[in-house]
């Protein structure tokens, strides 16, 4: 350990150095570990941020910010002798604004913690994922989260009013706007959503927030072919405003996760497309009626073939665990590559038809399972059953595949440590070069989050 | 002229020297004046644009961008000596994608003639301003536009899937993004949406389309007192889906409005607020029934004192003219101050009653009209009937309110060149500073649209 910097670590600052809570920081949910930490600093104020970030930058010391660590790209695992700055103590629920409708909250609060506090209010903030119980909004930020309703509320960059930010350098910038509108130049916040900490520590967040919906409906679709998902996207959206969730997936998929899930499996898998639609509105008789209404009129026109109604909150709950079933199936895939691609949909089908062609003949042992956000235009594809030494070939062969359909090879996890090699594959040179510009603009140490994204 | 440069111009490329060309693209909608430009070059392909920035680094020569000239901040306005890039030649649609519902279409489309063709094809583009029948998709970009429907659509920045950039070195960057997600990295392209020109030029733009709406509906409102307007707003967002207007308009607002426009004055002008409610939808009797319910809810339990439900397109379009009065006003006010400012709704009241009493204390033969999207916490205040040497005086005192409660002094029309030297008010010495570190990686000439936004 190096006592110089030790000894002008910030007072009052919590400070873990055990070998277990060393190991415990050294990843994250995608299971990448680079190194040890020297120490986890876990500051409770804004204000010691900004002291242990100036510290580190007069001692040239690399930092790794770490969030609920539930990352997929390995973007929370330190290098050795990193300092890691987990936010998990600047957890307070500063405000919530009952009359506009906004919430500001320090960067440390966990997803779910903030849903609650806010439904409790009568408020509603839409952000909703798999890892809702762990991740944090400041991590949520960092990665531009999607998840299950983007297709209503935005990804996560939608959702955010104002930011504060601690640079790279220890200046804390203050930017907590609380209105959907300000034109005063570059949006400067747009800078730190998405961009995994390589800028600088989100400290706190104000988020917009809505009307707490009062119902929910969903139903679950049978369609025949792979040509009529968006036909029934546009209808869906014409006739449901409330439309929150369209996740389609693949006959394979259905029956792996309801087998893992225990669930009876939907359609006794007679279609090869399966659609969960779900639609959040008021309690009023037109809401009900309108659900009705659409589900109706698409299985008269021939738009799909079958539906299930839930006809209860369990029915319903049955129906998004198999959605949800890709987590249970991960163990039994090892190893696996698990894609998150973003593929305009008009060449979706052309896109999954190749890929497809293209796994079967190099890699006839691999189970592929395949289901997505398609109404983002985003497919989870996973492929497992593989040898180790199949895995870069694999990454390889789908993302060059993403990039001749002008396709996008992360849509919602980022590119961290993980993907970093591919990155080429979704951004040109000049692309790239303009990233590294803004990098060296903002963070030209290069200690904050260094090696992630782009070197 | 000078005569190296122009004999080095691109060959083909449309160019104007006339005297009454250069005094035609001296000015945008705000007035400002600023100098007479060397020539107006119209490219009509993107490699035109590129090859004549190219040219204008080499020479060392200033680039001013023109749009639609629609803007009201005076970014169009050119200084002595600058080439004036207009875009209105590069004036095609390129692509509009009736599966996935995306448009891809060069910079200087403008905005009515994008929304006519996009509906022909069964989708909508919802971006709708005053301006709508001259200002640029390409402009629109530059300066973020809100309008009409910011409540449920979001502002341009949420509409842009995708840009096309000449950066102000000459290259072309493009990233033709189809797909609501791309996580890889800096999402560049928000460098570009709002900054109005000052690290680019905008070429091609790929826009997100909604299903066509079938119908509308619309209805005026009355409220005893601005208490009122908050809880009116949760209740329109929570049974409404699909609200998409929300503009507030004070009492002496809406007589002189109707007045100027020759409408009889709605609810005879007993009540100080009016609210002009609007949804778009599917034509179906959920649809209508719901917005009929919705009102008789709030009539019914008081959070409105009367109504008015138009019975025709006809009545409808007549609320709207009292909505989009202010601009006939304009010339009996003269001179005058259109602020353009963003308040939290929480903070908006107070806000209110303090310009209020600063205004009739200090300029009591000031006319001041109230209206805005309050849906966007955005209220325009238009302060007229003043002397020349108030102008300054009027805008320092409002900024300066602003910047107590936190405000944004431009919620939508930009800083360009009129709010620069309040842009203080709004950011604070780091954020400025951040803003010409972004300039400086990446227009480090600094001939783009130079002395816009910040120096
Ligand atoms: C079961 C499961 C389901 C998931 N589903 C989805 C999904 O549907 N959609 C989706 O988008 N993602 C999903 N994810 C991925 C992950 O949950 C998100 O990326 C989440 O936003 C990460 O938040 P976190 O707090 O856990 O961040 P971490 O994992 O701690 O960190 C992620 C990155 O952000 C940086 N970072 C964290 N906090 C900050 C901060 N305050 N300031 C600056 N940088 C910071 C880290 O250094 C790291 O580079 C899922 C993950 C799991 C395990
Ligand atoms: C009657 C009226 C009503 C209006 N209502 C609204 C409203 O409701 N909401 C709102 O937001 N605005 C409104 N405006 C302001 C204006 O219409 C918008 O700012 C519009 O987006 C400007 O587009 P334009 O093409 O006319 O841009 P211009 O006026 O030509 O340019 C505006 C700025 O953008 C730059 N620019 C233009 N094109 C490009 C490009 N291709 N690449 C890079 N930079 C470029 C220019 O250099 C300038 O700095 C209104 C204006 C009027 C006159």
């Amino acid at each position: 350990m190096s006592d110089a910097f030790l000894s002008r670590l910030p007072a009052g600052l919590s400070v873990l150095s055990d070998t277990a809570s060393l190991t415990r920081y050294s990843t994250d949910a995608s299971g990448l570990r680079t190194g040890t930490p020297l120490l986890v600093a876990r500051p409770a104020t804004v204000a010691q941020v900004a002291a242990l970030v100036t510290l580190c930058a007069e001692e040239n010391r690399k930092i790794t910010i770490a969030g609920g660590g539930s990352g997929l790209a390995g973007g929370a695992a330190p290098d050795d002798g990193d300092v890691v700055l987990s936010l998990e103590l600047l957890n307070q629920i500063e405000e919530i604004d009952e009359a506009g409708g906004t919430a500001l909250v320090q960067a440390g609060v966990v997803l779910e913690t903030l849903c609650a506090a806010v439904e409790e209010k009568g408020w509603y903030f839409p952000l909703d994922l798999g890892a809702r119980g762990s991740c944090q909004i400041g991590g949520n930020v960092a990665t531009n989260a999607g998840g299950n309703r983007v297709l209503r509320y935005g990804t996560t960059r939608q959702l955010v009013l104002g930011l504060e930010v601690v640079l790279p350098d220890g200046t804390i910038m203050t930017m907590l706007d609380r209105t959907l509108k300000n034109n005063t130049g570059l949006d400067i916040k747009q800078l730190f959503i998405g961009t995994e900490g390589t800028l600088g520590i989100i400290t706190r967040v104000v988020v917009r927030l809505f009307p707490r919906p009062q119902a929910r409906r969903s139903a679950l679709v049978g369609l025949a072919s792979f040509a009529q998902i968006a036909p029934l996207l546009k209808a869906a959206r014409s006739a449901l405003p409330e439309l929150s969730s369209f996740e389609v997936m693949w006959d394979n998929y259905v029956a792996a996760a309801a087998k893992v899930k225990g669930k009876p499996v939907p359609f006794e898998g007679v279609w090869p497309l399966t659609v969960l639609l779900e639609t959040e509105g008021a309690d009023t008789p037109m809401f009900h009626a309108g659900f009705d209404a659409f589900l109706e009129s698409i299985l008269e026109n021939d738009t799909v073939q079958d539906a299930i109604v839930p006809q209860s909150l369990e029915q319903a709950a049955d129906l998004w665990a198999i959605r949800d079933g890709i987590g249970a199936l991960f163990p039994s895939l090892r190893p696996f590559v698990a894609f998150d691609i973003g593929i305009p949909l008009k060449d979706m089908g052309a896109f999954i038809e190749q890929t497809m062609a293209e796994l079967n003949a190099r890699w006839p042992y691999a189970g592929n399972l395949l289901f997505g956000h398609l109404g983002d235009g985003n497919l989870h594809l996973t492929t497992g059953h593989l040898h180790e030494a199949d895995i870069v070939p694999v990454e390889e062969a789908i993302y060059a595949l993403t990039c001749r359909f002008n396709g996008s090879i992360s849509a919602e996890h980022g590119i961290g440590r993980l993907k970093k090699p591919f990155l080429h594959y979704s951004r040109d040179d000049t692309q790239r070069q303009v990233m590294q510009r803004i990098r060296q603009a903002l963070n030209p140490q290069g200690l904050v989050n260094a090696a992630r994204i782009i070197d």
